[in-house]
């Protein structure tokens, strides 16, 4: 397999934004889409970054995407909205949604927006680090954009991922960042793995007569397993019903399967809420507090083989750093579609980075 | 194994109420408790009911309760408070902020209600069902009474149980209530095991080198387990952050071993969050897209050895009519500490049911 490369984040982010453009994205979303697809690819989340872009273009050049969506509050109160996002790009509505939460937040303390006819926004863990960029507490949940999870003890596969993302500020350290699918794994991982011609342990798939499943390219016959088994399964559906049954978007059968349908409406619901901690004190002393909690666990005795105790999201300002000066990376088995999609919108796929 | 015994659930109540009053516990506080104490049971969380109350009764004997406790408002805004338990019991506490945060729910939308200087409060369950019984949307987070996880790759057990739980009205389909501990089970279900001289299947806990221990009565010396390694101990972390930290409550090494330490304060967190479902459309639309979700994931195809696919909480209402006519079970190994709490307190222990 051939090695991964580096790119400038301002040319991947100007990459993306002209292929967006090329498609009849307005320049202003292509900007906000291109720079919440790089931020997943800095970050390291790179199964939600710009691994994606093939398939959003494909849907794009299918009819998809609504390129000119009238993104509108269809309830509102001082601390909540219910957001249409009119079948737009996943990245620009919830953009939108997060940037109103966090609006309402600073104005009435908390900002509860869900969302409803919204598609892929890829990775949670970048809006709800928006929100903590401002000193508010952030919380994600997402509906999956295809169903590969059957309910417990079924083998109808009729419930996806059903990511939920927290991040909490936390003073002198790094926020507290925490993304995870409620599914043992998410599915863009299953697809990084297939690309990378890797195999997946026991436990993330089970076939349709309930056996393990370990070869990635047969993810389609697959079923996902919920992380902790039962737990996640409830887990998941409390997402189902948070971020889409509340909304009105699509859940269950509903679910339109963004790897295999291009056209229909997904009608993806999301929520994304902004709590301002000062509601419960003196801000600088949650933060403090929260500094030193997380310095007594990471600073904590180590099992022999662990060379550091980490918090998730630690590695965030670190990775975003190197992003900055070493480069984004993408893996190889991307260069083949990204230069094909290059070829056919003109848009200039940037040299990597010696 | 003596078998285990079912009483009417009023007179578990009456007991309960009894031996808290003996304490100096006021009678309405009282009442309240029970009621907590005996639904858990009735919902057949064992682990979170009855057999807690000799522990309870011990607390109250040292002094480590508040038994006239003014539970006060520090910070309030109109969808949010921040109350100090001042070290009352658990379950009092958390009823009075569960109904304040219905009362913020209905007048503002919703109502966020953290709470610190409380105790160990049951089942999250219960209370996260008082708020879906309004048919508001319910959400409980609690901080564990005593430390058994460590962080991830360490082995110092900072880190507690930490559940969290969510009742969603349904239509006429029961609440769907989720209630987890953040561990791979909760320390009650531990106990409950050593109790009824159970092995613990392996992946519960680890001894201090890691290696796996089925002995619950050994269960002192081992750590627990995150649920879905990396991803429980994730949740576990937001929870740690937003019903201890944000409230000022205790986490870390402050948090205070309520099994070996009867005295101190323990400066429990808990929070509790009501959303009205009308915020996002009409209430009637939400339940029943609620209903019809949840019947089509119930009625689909199961695995072979599988005679009904569950939603968490559907066996509550089954459960409360057993309880109801039935009575409520009382595990065999609670019946002698339960009869000693009886003689010293002069509360009336009822008889079984035939």
């Amino acid at each position: 397999m051939a090695h991964d490369h580096r790119f400038r984040r301002h040319d991947l982010e100007a990459f993306v934004r002209q292929v967006l453009e090329y498609f009849g994205v307005p320049a202003a979303d292509a900007a906000i889409a291109a720079a919440r697809i790089i931020d997943a690819d800095a970050r390291l989340v790179e199964s939600h970054g710009i691994t994606r872009l093939p398939a959003y273009a494909r849907r794009l050049r299918e009819g998809g995407y609504n390129i000119r969506p009238v993104i509108g509050v269809v309830h509102e109160t001082p601390v909540s909205a219910l957001l249409d996002g009119d079948n737009g790009l996943g990245q620009v509505i919830m953009t939108k949604a997060t940037e109103l939460a966090i609006e309402k937040a600073l104005a009435s303390g908390i900002g509860w927006v869900g969302v409803r006819g919204s598609n892929h926004a890829g990775a949670g863990g970048v809006y709800a680090s928006m929100v903590s960029e401002q000193r508010l507490i952030g919380m994600y949940m997402a509906i999956g954009n295809a169903n590969h999870l059957p309910p417990w003890g079924g083998r109808e596969p009729l419930m996806s991922t059903n990511p939920i993302a927290f991040a909490i500020p936390s003073g002198q350290r790094p926020d507290l960042v925490f993304d995870m699918a409620t599914t043992a794994v998410s599915y863009g991982r299953i697809k990084l793995a297939a690309q990378r011609g890797e195999s997946m342990p026991e436990g993330w798939m089970v076939d349709q007569d309930g056996q393990p499943l370990t070869d990635p390219t047969r993810s389609s016959e697959g079923l996902l397993l919920p992380t902790g088994g039962y737990k996640g399964y409830g887990l998941g559906l409390v997402v189902g019903a948070l971020a889409g049954v509340l909304n009105g978007a699509a859940v269950g059968s509903a679910t339109v399967d963004f790897n295999a349908d291009f056209k229909t409406p997904t009608n993806t619901g999301h929520l994304i809420v902004a709590i301002r901690p000062d509601l419960f004190g003196p801000v600088q002393d949650f933060e403090v507090r929260m500094e030193s909690w997380l310095r007594e666990l990471t600073g904590s005795e180590r099992l022999p083989d662990v060379d550091r105790i980490r918090v998730p999201g630690d590695q965030i300002p670190d990775r975003l750093d190197a992003a900055e000066h070493d480069g984004v990376r993408v893996g190889a088995a991307n260069l083949v579609l990204l230069n094909e999609l290059a070829r056919e919108t003109g848009a200039e796929f940037p040299a990597p980075l010696a």
